[in-house]
């Protein structure tokens, strides 16, 4: 597998999802995760297990309550190992007054089966400051 | 790889160290990241890169403080691919009167490299009440 390739291309499915995201649709993020996938967030008490859960929790807790302008995710970082890309970045929704809304730590672990990048752990948390 | 071999080993090597970070002591904990590893946890603004920078980062915030006579790690699950193992599970500390000091998520994914399983991605975050 070619490493600018794999970057590239998880890229491009990452931000068109957070794109959709921002405007309060969360299907396409959700989209990405794997059948048998992983997930943790603030709001999950315990793991989130398989696909359905995560969506299920970005439908209760996200969808049509998120309006964000602009985001930005500096610095990604993959760490490729054969089929498995570790990605992780910081997230920051900003406000259309170019206020930063909030800090993120994404952690997203994806996997390449069939020629297909999809997620198999997810986990989001907030930086809080010091 | 056998993989409850491959499980076993990772807990074990896990739990001797958390043992010891419940005394206070985060050599254990760091000694177990591979040296290009990153990390996140809720003290951390942007990513942290390479082993020996987690260890001055637990070296800062955690050394000598903390004292926790009893955890719980519920449930952990390992997703094995290959290699890599994607292990998450959810930490919670007790005082010594039997309370629940915290609850956590945390993510690590380990890599075996010449027979040995070492933490190339650890992801802690605090878990938030509804």
């Amino acid at each position: 597998m070619n490493q600018e390739n794999s970057q590239k291309t998880i890229l491009a499915l990452l931000r068109s999802a957070l794109d959709r995201w921002c405007k309060g649709d969360t299907f396409g993020y959700a989209d990405l995760f794997a059948r048998d996938a992983t997930y943790f967030d603030p709001r999950t008490e315990t793991r989130i297990e398989r696909s359905a859960a995560v969506q299920d929790h970005f439908r209760q807790y996200y969808e049509g309550k998120i309006n964000v302008p602009r985001f930005e995710m500096p610095n990604p970082k993959f760490q490729l190992h054969g089929t498995i890309a570790v990605l992780t970045y910081n997230w920051y929704p900003f406000s259309g007054d170019g206020e930063r809304l909030s800090g993120w730590n994404a952690t997203e672990v994806w996997q390449n089966s069939d020629d297909q990048w999809k997620i198999i752990h997810g986990h989001w948390s907030l930086v809080q400051p010091k």
